[in-house]
Formats: C-alpha cells, structure tokens, sequence
C-alpha cells in the first residue's frame, strides 16, 4: 500500500529528527546523537516484532529504514544550528509517523491474530516506545508518561482501526481514517494544549 | 493448577497497583499511570517469554492479564486518595505476586531445557523484571538493586523449586513449597528489615 | 574457533567487573552488584540474539557465560577495597571483548542473512548494548553515547569485518583482522584521548 508507506517513511523520518536533537541537547557526541536519531525512528516497530515473534525487526528486512533514519540524524547533527524554522515542520511530521505508526502497527498485529486490547497495545507501541527509549537513554522520564494528549491519540486511533475493521470497512478505508484521525487530534491537542488529568493535581 | 492461577492473578493485581502507585508519585497523567501499572504487572512474565522464544508473550494470549492489570491501574488512579488503608495488605498481596510468578517464570524454563541457572535467573526475571522496568521509566536506581531482601527471597525460591523437582517432588507439592518459601522470607524480611551487604558500607 | 571462543570469556570477565564496579559506586547491595556485573556481561549478546529469533540466547545455551558472569561479579564485590591495582588491566580486558564481542556479532548476523548495514548494526549492538544497559540500571546516560572512541571502533571493526568478508578473506583471518582493528583503536583512543565531535560544543 503504497500512500501508506510513503506516510511511514516520512514518519521515520521525523521521529529520527526528533532523537538526533534529544541527543543533541544532551551534548552526546556524533555516534550517540545517531544512536538517539535510529532508536527513537525504529525502537516502536522493533519492540512489536519482538513480541510478535516476527524476527528479524521490519527494519533489518527492509535496510532502507536505517539509512533513513541514520541519514536524518546525521543531516541533524550537522543543520542543527539551522534548524529553527524547521520546528513547527516537525511537529506535523511527527504527527504524521504517530498516525501511521499506530494503524501499521495495530493492523500487523491483527494479522498475528491477536485479540483486540492485544492488537490495540501494539499499535501504541509501534507510535510510542521509540520515544520512550529515546528519553530512557537520555535519562529522563518518558515524555509521553506526563504530557499532552500524544499516546492517547494513538489509543484512540487503534481502537477505531479495530472497530472499522471489525464492522467490515474495507483496510485501506479503515487505515485512512484512523490514521487521519490520530494526527487529527495530534494536532489539535498542539493547537489547543489538551492534556489528561493527574491523581495529585 | 487452579490454585497457582488464582494467585497468579492477585499478584498481577498487587504489581499494578505498585506500578500505579509510583506513576501518580512522579506526576504521572493518567495514560502515564496506566502504563507504569501494565508494565509493571505483565513485564517480567513478556521478558521471559521474549527470552524463552514464546511468542507472543503469555498476557497477549490470555487477554484476562491485560483487562485485570489495566483495572486494577485505573482503580488505583480513581481511589489515590483514599488509598492509605491499603498499604498494608498491598505489601501482602506484592509478596504473593513474588512467590507465585517465581515458581511459575522458573518452572516454565525448566519445560523449554534451560538449564539449572537459567531456569532461576528465568523465574527472578519473571518476578522482578516488572519492578524494573517501572522504576526504569519513573527514572530511579531500580529498587531491587538497592535495599531490603526482594529479589534474593526470589533467588532462594527459584533454587529451592529447581532442587525439590531435581529431587522427584511431584511438582504442585514442589510448586507451593518454593511459593510459600519466598512470600515467607519476603514478609520476614519487611517485618524485621533485614537486609543484604553492600561493599562501601 | 578456539582462539576467539578464549577471547569470548575474556571480554566476559571484564565486562562483569565493569557493571560490578559501576553497581558498588552507586551503592548496591550485593545481589544488585550481581544483576550488574551479568547484564553489562551477556546484555549485548543477548539482545542480538532476541533480534536475531536465536531463542534462547547464547548464554543460557551455554551457561559457562552466566558462571562465569556472577563468578567474576562476586570476587569483585568481595575484593574491591584492593582492587585499584586492577584499573590499568581491566581497560585492557575491557578493549579485548569489545574487539571480541563485535565480530563475533557481526558474522553471527551475516550467517542469518542480515544486510550488511543490519550486521554492522548487530556486532555493535553486541559490544556496546551490556554497558548501555548498565548505565541505565544506573541511572546514567550511557557513558558510549557521550565519551571518547569506544562505539566509534566498534562500528569501524563490524565495518571492516564485512568488507574484508565481501572481498573473500578466509573467516578466521577476517575475524581475527577486525577484532584487532577495533583492540588497536580503543587502546590508542584511550592513550592520546581522542573524542568524537558535538554538535554544541
């Protein structure tokens, strides 16, 4: 599905955009800057294809995933001084790789017939864990643990995938939607400043 | 082995709540303490499994680990406040949770040919790896490494199953010998506060 | 291949009393020295072995490396008042299993068909993830990804294994090429304190 892989790579783009400068800000050197960059691009559908059992990870099947991301964070390391106007880019791009990852991640994991919270827990991961290593490394705690309506955009765009699919919509239609759906409310809840409630507020 | 179920789901319950507990500690939202409590509770089992080559892991095969672990974290989130008069019983039903998934994590090694060391370090992963993981992600020393007899009561219990089937117990009698050995030595250990050496002490 | 199975224990050894050491300066008990000294040792190994689908992993086929992993952990908790005279040579064994534990990474993941930039990928990984994983249990970023040639060479050494493999050298000249290529440089960089550049410096 060709609309779809397009929208993966630009997604993996991004999130490798976003470690490279985690790394950055954390002064690591060149190597762990793209150590950053590839982990936080790749670390999400990795993680799924360990639990899946689908081994090698996607990536080691098709390299041009870590060209990719190892390419975008070097391109980082080096434009990094330049790279101010690219910040709000970003975000969209960003949103874009949470959208995809999530239906990619969840529709692989229905196909590994997994139930439905299963298959829904997959496509959260495959979104969010590459980002979750990234802060672990940085020594920080998960961003998405304390901010923003991020991980709960993927949450609701798995469990849409698994109802369209499950009432007979068509894949392609359903991925569109629910993709759609999760960078949709991304970028609201950058627009308006969502957040989930706390325990201790 | 009905009765190894039943506490194998009161402990999943006890580390959920652990792991929720620490999230709403560190500020968590509420996505952040549904996580902090999932993998808190399914954690250890999914590494062992990883390890074992069990795919998918145990709690994506029976769903019932998931719903319960994710329950018990909203449950917990909902009730903070009013939590002080758990705290007692939770350190009783976390020492279940320790006995039971020790003997179940060492036992399943011993039916995949590990070996003898293998299948102990299998079950102290099966029963400690969770707390790990959680205090990894709340961005601390994992309190395991550090204080009180924990992981060690898990050592001893996973030595003594291997030991009493080597032996030719028949294995439910082997089973809840080595249970109730760690949940023992963990409720003697929080009541006299013994503790391991350290070597700058 | 004998000569590189020795080099294998070698870098075991050192890799133990590595993560032993760094678990007695952050003041763990002695089981938390232990789990140290094991991960920093069979962690890199191990992970390749997940992403490869090798289950279980080398060590709990071979359980001399877990032996030899908790053995080497526990004379160093006992002895490390008296160990200061073992700092210059353990730098030494510590640049040994990186060189080891490279080649060994990066040919295990060529014989599972990897791409070549995947089995680059492997050999470091299988250097380096041990101590990654050591500083995180830690509480620190990981060393590798801030400091001095030590990842740097291990990416040099799978690179020019590949090379020297695609151009028809015999493996074990191959191996033993790389992995003193990788021994050569760490020791040098060490020596003359060569560093890779920031991005913010």
């Amino acid at each position: 599905m060709s609309v779809l892989y397009t929208l993966d790579l630009v997604g993996t783009g991004a999130f490798a955009a976003s470690g490279a400068v985690a790394g950055i800000r954390r002064k690591m050197d060149l190597f762990g800057v793209m150590v950053l960059g590839l982990v936080t691009a790749i670390g999400g559908g990795t993680l799924r294809d360990l639990l899946l059992g689908d081994n090698p990870p996607f990536c080691f099947k098709n390299e041009v995933y870590l060209y990719l991301a190892l390419g975008v964070s070097l391109l980082t390391f080096a434009l990094y001084r330049h790279m101010t106007a690219m910040h709000q880019p970003l975000l969209y791009f960003d949103a874009i790789g949470l959208g995809t990852f999530v239906v990619i991640g969840t529709e692989k994991a229905l196909h590994f017939d997994l139930g439905l919270l299963g298959a829904v827990i997959m496509g959260v991961i495959t979104a969010t864990a590459g980002g979750v290593i990234r802060d672990v490394l940085a020594n920080q705690i998960p961003l998405i643990l304390r901010k923003e309506i991020y991980a709960s955009a993927c949450l609701a765009g798995g469990t849409l995938l698994v109802l369209l699919i499950q009432n007979g919509l068509p894949r392609p239609m359903a991925l569109l939607i629910a993709a759609a759906t999760v960078i949709a409310l991304r970028l609201l809840a950058i627009r308006f400043n969502w957040a989930l409630p706390r325990a201790l507020d």
